[in-house]
């Protein structure tokens, strides 16, 4: 089996997209995070919705939840507040972590050790200069636990 | 809103159940990741799918994923001989992140605020010593953006 045939559909924003509709997709498909691409399509990075909550809460009430009374505006204004205007670019993290990115042809195994080495929890799969899709660590663990007769895919092996 | 009407359910499992059958959990459901409790049921941490990935591939491999050949055995076998009479306790990683804790009548922006201060994407809510239910950085995310009127809640307000 290779990633090829390991890989699924995850959605993904482009870098210099608009960040209130990033994180409209984010909130609404219930998503952990999105995919981040340059305007050719090569994935970047991860966009966390934790990352973006950091975003809405000012740094002297991450520092004292107690404080969060002094918020006067509502959490939907300050969602409003800080994205508009803004580009998807804007609310990724300076430590944004890297990305794991594997060809179609590597081996379960191969992508596994890409996805343990830089602790990600998701790997972009490539053919070359195009992003063919996702794997999730959840994915490769069903796939890993699985005979392969049995084996969820809708691909021929 | 309080902590108490975002939450939702979330599988959980104990620190001293079988890490075979917490990780057949987290690939047949496609989890991105466990809340693991202790045998009071105190959330103690979270087990992450990419954690489990980390433990299945020696450290030479993650080093240089060109050696991941060099494994004879499937992945199956691999899952199998590092997980076989061992304890959720013994996947968990040294630095496991501190699970972000809230109280069932916190509000919205102090439960965005234990989020963003501990970079968690999950809250437990806790009433006293009971948890009961957990908050996703991308739940939080939805209701923040949702106007209360229209808000998906199965709670009266």
């Amino acid at each position: 089996m290779h990633a090829n045939e390991m890989a699924e559909d995850f959605p993904v924003v482009g870098v210099e997209s608009d960040a209130w509709a990033a994180v409209t997709q984010l909130a609404e498909r219930r998503l952990p995070g999105l995919v981040v691409c340059d305007p050719a399509g090569k994935p970047l990075s991860i966009l966390p919705a934790s990352q973006v909550v950091r975003i809405l809460v000012p740094s002297y009430v991450q520092d004292d939840p107690s404080l969060a009374g002094v918020l006067s505006e509502s959490m939907a204004d300050r969602v409003a507040d800080k994205l508009r205007g803004k580009t998807v670019r804007a609310l990724l993290p300076n430590d944004a972590p890297e990305l794991a990115v594997v060809n179609d042809d590597d081996t379960i195994v191969e992508v596994a050790a890409v996805m343990a080495r830089l602790r990600c929890p998701l790997a972009a799969v490539m053919r070359g200069e195009e992003m063919v899709g996702m794997i999730t660590a959840s994915r490769l663990l069903q796939l890993a636990l699985t005979p392969p007769a049995t084996r969820p895919s809708s691909r021929p092996e």
